[in-house]
């Protein structure tokens, strides 16, 4: 039941972070293989990273169907493109529950091979965010995540409360519960409320 | 003999593939380290990038030639480039042909680690293709292998015939050659008559 | 007390190198997050990737400070921001110190994990130039070491000194020092002789 519920979670999480990668391709008119390959990027892009730095398999290289969920992604974007405009904020929904639940899988897959919860907290956030900033590379773009809204910021925070919840001992449930929870409430609170990361001055302004 | 002609060709795909990024980085002005490092990157990237993936200690490192090899490569071109347009169509044979090998060694390799035949798949195209990716990565391009020709679908195309004759009982040989005779034609086939993958229009175009 | 010395080398380099990345991000106004991962990038990245490719576990993973240090980096740049200008020479300076430092660790590590010398040298040259690749791929910008000065051609010649030394019998310390010095030394010079590294004009310069 309660893996059910996992599955379909990551499932619709995997086809939010590949629809945003494939769009993104669509509007720089690269082909089917290339806007396959950057929805795919955008989708298992941070936790095959997160995998090489923990020295483990990368996780879709034995699970055939985070291959197949980015082609559906193909199809409902070549399919549906005209009515995909009209989904934006279901999308933003989607990707911002994947985005908690991705966060959780970093933290927890870190912590079993033994690193420290500073370590796990970066992985987290490198499993829910590192996926856009290679998709923006791909496309020739500066990466959003590093200039709009709070995104990555939420996975820290999710990370922190994590952390939180580990100290005071509560259980592990507990733990991804209201890490995934505190990810998706600070996303959508920022989204509502414009919530954005203070801008770096260029160090050069003031001599102007 | 067959060994001495497998060395043969991996040494001819290494130099066209280096030479492609080296005159790229020329295009952009870079000097003799950044064509050098360019090269290299778009020869043995993909491979590095594969053998990561599979835990393997990335082939370059234990066998001195590739950075020799690149090292030919930079001295051709800097010695025959007002020559070397002229040698276009033989650079695309040669380019065509290491690309070949570089998806049956991908496969194969891969096999031997003990992953599934689709991940062979994935990975010969990775060892193919990604190279001309990191490359354009590094020249701060799109990657030209998202947007024109058909050039990675040709590497799964070889896979999946690689994958029918192993299906079929065909012997090794009988599957690595297959498969590398069919990443040539197809390629080959797909510049003559001018063949691509469509592209994604814009999701965006239709409300224009 | 030569501990003591080799860690707060290991944080002044790691600081300019960070403060190199979070300048760059400020360029090209990122927030306060997007600056802190370039910085983080440029400077660990190259030491990551070296990791990567020895199959060790990244450095930063086990040792929480090099986050530490890159947020201090960070809260120099918000508060010196108009001092900054001024000091580009000392930051020269300890840019140069960090660079020698990380190659010869680079070199050492890759020699601890039984690689042969010349796999080492490309490993320390990663150690040091790679993090400003990554920084510069990550403002979408062409790597500066591809076109401008004499940078990671003075790693090189500082892993051939390392070299030279090795094969004379020089002891472990000598092989060290005479290689950081090397760099420290080539860099410099090259900085006050203009020295550059040789252009490769473009292929089609020729035929206009």
């Amino acid at each position: 039941m309660e893996e059910t519920f996992l599955i379909i979670t990551e499932i619709i999480g995997t086809i939010a972070f590949a629809i945003s990668g494939i769009r993104l391709a669509a509007a720089k008119s690269f082909d089917w293989f290339g806007a396959y390959t950057v929805g795919l990027v955008t989708a298992i892009g941070g936790g095959t990273v997160r995998d090489l730095l923990l020295g483990a398999t990368p996780f879709w290289m034995v699970n055939g169907w985070y291959l197949g969920v980015t082609g559906l992604a193909l199809v409902i974007v070549i399919l549906l493109k005209r009515y995909l405009v009209k989904l934006n904020k279901t999308f933003f929904v989607f990707d911002t529950i994947g985005l908690a639940l991705f966060v959780v899988i970093g933290i927890q897959k870190t912590l079993e091979y033994g690193f420290p919860m500073w370590t796990a907290i970066v992985m987290g956030t490198i499993t829910g965010a590192l996926g856009g900033v290679l998709r923006d590379i791909l496309i020739n773009e500066e990466p959003l995540v590093f200039r709009k809204d709070v995104y990555a910021t939420a996975c820290i925070a999710g990370g922190i409360v994590y952390w939180g919840i580990l100290l005071g001992g509560g259980s592990s449930v507990l733990q991804q519960s209201t890490c995934a929870a505190s990810v998706i409430i600070i996303r959508l609170l920022a989204a509502k409320y414009n919530w954005s990361i203070p801008i770096l001055r260029d160090y050069a302004d003031d001599n102007k």
